[in-house]
């Protein structure tokens, strides 16, 4: 792969409800704020990848109405409807193609202005399945518990999950939910859908994200400048059934796909020793342990006990969430470009209070798509190549 | 550019209402369909683009519903939401990445089985705009009212357009709408919103539409086998602003940019003389008065005079919408990827009734995105490169 860079970033405070901006609006804030971080300006973009959800924005063919919020006007400008990783892809392909030197991507969604669970109930097939009520939040109980039935894991591994995630979130100023507690309460918060109780579940969330993808000529005639490029290793993304009735729950064969396919690209041989930092999509506690998994942090089945040892720890030998994670904050759609930005800024050692205390040579940053973790996008950045 | 190729295409009869089929099973069938058309399997795909609006397909997250009907188990699936072109320009980006040897693009909607009105008036910004009734229709009938005042076109022209597509689908037997109308006969038809009247409009179809695109590698492999590819010139595509009030509704600049780029990556430096045969967005009438212009095939405000001059039927020497046009069958979603497979078509020789009488060395198909043309994608096409 030639040699592409991620230049510029940017994300909103993370909200449960923004009051103040609109969706436009906030695509704005992180459109200038990721120019203005890679040191250039809106007439040096040279084209722009959108990503949004139409039932998110609550209007048809939302995509086109965010154009000019992140100044696409009369440039070429595309949209993806999913996580903002798939969408960066998108852009990084589009660089390596040669037509072009670099791509702006946008990820937002405001789920304060919407039904969460009535518009993932909405994402199941009409006529048998969205009747039983599936939504994105029963859908992981379900699995949840289809991966305890597995492996043995208990609900008091996913609590440590969120323990950690929380606790890290504290010194994240972007995380929406950020709290010290331990196993205990996290076993006595509510219980939404068994086995899940509410620190278990990501909250509903208003945000945006940007992210300046940039091919090495450009990159190079930054030289001098602000720009700080963190190099992109590797990246790859693979599908699983979308019918939950086709699929072994507890194991992600796309995930474990993804990451093979990207840690070949990025010469990561033994990825719990070769990889300093991994920002995950835990959308739910018990994720984070079967992504670990996917992964290849360690065996199948192995996640719990991979979490027990202290290696995600954010002082660990492979920080996992170092940023809160998104059961910090979960901006559905720009969620997991936020995982590449904040992977990103902790290469760069910019990530403030929660930088980690030693060099990174190589993080992952990881989205996932559909139900129950159906797709899965996996990166590998680093600062050199 | 390197040499990419269109080894593989298909799509279904484009009809008012698919009573027999789902949207998976139609999309099961392009997919076969246009492999068997390439000669090769689903085991020889290496990645996959499915173009799908959540609101047409009446569910969230509706990309994730089809891709095990379109193969992609298991596989890197991407989803776009917008206009087929757009799609097939990522598929075409992800091979000049040089990351896939070959990528299937598949693109459907019913909009039988949904509120064409209700959803086109929700792509409006939601607080000022949508309470005034804009939807695709009247939102081109103000699109058509300005180009008339700019220009002084009238009425008639647009007609003249609606005479020939219609008239040039009943060789078509994908077509919805075919019939031998005269210019009277569209005016007497029934006024919908002025000035546009029931056969200056689209019809709502049911349909889907599938394409592979090969790198020069794959495309070599096959030779010897059934495979006829049809090489990629050229392909871009820019945006003009989301709110209409920000645009020159007469005059479309996006697409001329789009035209423009497209034409010298193919080396095409007299449109009206050098192109054989033109597919393009005609969703209403006028529109594809203003899509010549905009296309460099005549001046600004020149549509009518070209139309007039006979250029553009199915004997003259730039035939536009040889298959019947978007006026014939408008599959939203898949209406721009089915040009291209209507341009693919002729370059081989496989159109059938509707085959013209000539060698065809570039043929241009065309896609549009968001409201009144805000978004345009053209690509040039040919027998060789």
């Amino acid at each position: 792969m030639e040699k592409t860079a991620i230049i510029g970033v940017a994300q909103t405070k993370q909200l449960r409800r923004n009051v103040k901006q609109n969706f436009a609006e906030m695509v704005y804030e992180v459109t200038t704020a990721a120019l203005a971080d890679a040191g250039i300006e809106i007439k040096d973009i040279d084209n722009i990848v959108t990503v949004s959800n139409d039932f998110w924005d609550g209007r048809t063919i939302s995509s086109m109405a965010i154009q000019d919020a992140c100044g696409a006007y009369e440039k070429n400008v595309s949209t993806v409807e999913g996580d903002g990783t798939f969408g960066a892809h998108y852009a990084l392909t589009r660089i390596l193609s040669g037509s072009y030197k670099n791509t702006l991507v946008v990820a937002h969604s405001k789920g304060s202005e919407s039904d969460t669970n009535l518009i993932t109930n909405g994402m199941f097939e009409p006529i048998f399945t969205r009747p039983l009520g599936l939504d994105n939040l029963t859908s992981a109980a379900m699995q949840a518990r289809a991966y305890m039935h597995a492996f043995g894991a208990k609900e008091e591994d996913f609590a440590e999950v969120s323990v950690k995630n929380h606790g890290n979130a504290l010194k994240n100023p972007y995380a929406q939910v950020a709290k010290k507690v331990s196993v205990a309460d996290v076993m006595a918060s509510r219980r939404l859908a068994d086995p899940l109780k509410l620190f278990d579940v990501s909250p509903i969330s208003d945000g945006a994200a940007a992210m300046i993808i940039s091919g090495d000529e450009f990159t190079r005639s930054l030289r001098g400048g602000k720009a700080k490029p963190v190099y992109i290793k590797g990246a790859a993304f693979y599908s699983d059934a979308y019918d939950l009735g086709l699929r072994d729950l507890a194991r992600s064969p796309a995930l474990k796909l993804a990451a093979e396919k990207t840690y070949s690209m990025a010469g990561i041989k033994n990825p719990a020793k070769d990889v300093d930092l991994a920002e995950i999509y835990d959308a739910f506690s018990y994720m984070e342990l079967m992504w670990y998994e996917g992964l290849g942090f360690c065996g199948e089945g192995k996640g719990a006990e991979f979490m027990k040892s202290g290696a995600t720890q954010i002082n660990g030998a492979l920080p996992v969430n170092a940023s809160g994670g998104v059961l910090s904050a979960h901006t559905v759609i720009a969620a997991g470009l936020i995982r590449m930005i904040e992977a990103t800024l902790q290469i760069r050692g910019d990530a403030g209070a929660h930088q980690l205390d030693k060099k990174i040579n190589t993080a992952i940053a990881h989205g996932i798509n559909g139900p129950c973790g159906q797709a899965h996008c996996v990166w590998a950045l680093g600062s050199s190549i």
